[in-house]
């Protein structure tokens, strides 16, 4: 079985969502027990990671982000390169089990989305749930 | 419903090859209207990355990994460890949503390998589509 | 199909278990011929990896892992941020694809699990076959 739905985000640049809850509803409205969901960000200057949704903390992964693609290096492509560049690094998708038509996630770790551009953008972000 | 199957692509050293084309063609043939499709490289100095195919950007994005892991550095395991980190850094696999039949990519995404070995090397990337 | 277990791993602070034989063992077991396996680490600080199970390198990762999150920087974060950060630009999950009810991996890659906390943790990897 496969369920999907897309989450719309309005997003300021270089912010950071955290989408656990929509996520949650949708595995629930999916009613698969057993499978995997996996997130996927359309778009290639942003990146859904799962991690622990603290502030001070994603300021600092920005800052390490921050010393393979600054925003204030010379770069070939244009202006956004970094963006791009941040999204390589963190990645596009991630896949989570479920279980007991919940999602498997440790006390920590929430499915967060970053929003890299240089610009406010609307974020696309689907979730598909393949199980049984 | 599974289909998958085996891309075979002849690349240079710290090359690029976009293969959007060869993995939407095997979507369609798979017949899978909805799902996902996990792209997979098989080889350890490989990766494969879901961005804009943008020859400037893609040297950007070199020169962002050899922050991490240069070319010139000295390292413990012999002459192609700076390949397999970057292949750490960026990953093996990407998973794909797939809706009506077709890959759910944004405008500037698109499916690109890296070969990051000091050599030429064949690299092969398995496609499977899983859904209904 | 859907087939799932998980592997618990008493791990050293800042050290790498080789779950490939595990990973290959609930395969088996799954008798799922054709399909995908994800591999997801429940830890914020952890992460999981596909690359050769060689100590010289995975110290040369740990080293290059440095240079983004470095164990000696000041975070905002309490204590383990860079375990975070390192979890994080590595990831928490892998799919690999599956045929003949074997996984197809390449020769130099292995299935490992990577323990960033500053503290030893045991960990819980999830394992979930999907396929037919």
């Amino acid at each position: 079985m496969v369920y999907s739905e897309t989450i719309k985000l309005k997003m300021k640049s270089q912010n950071f969502s955290n989408i656990t809850n929509q996520v949650d509803e949708i595995v629930r409205k999916s009613e698969i027990e057993d499978g995997i969901c996996t997130i996927f960000s359309k778009g290639s200057t942003s990146a859904v990671l799962i991690n622990e949704d603290e502030p001070m903390l994603l300021q600092d992964l920005k800052n390490s982000l921050g010393k393979v693609a600054s925003e204030r290096e010379i770069y070939q492509h244009a202006e956004n390169a970094f963006s791009h560049i941040r999204s390589a690094f963190v990645g596009n998708s991630q896949t989570i089990p479920i279980k007991e038509g919940r999602l498997l996630l440790g006390t920590w770790q929430e499915i967060i989305v970053a929003n890299f551009d240089v610009v406010d953008r609307e974020r696309e972000i689907i979730v598909t749930v393949v199980g049984e």
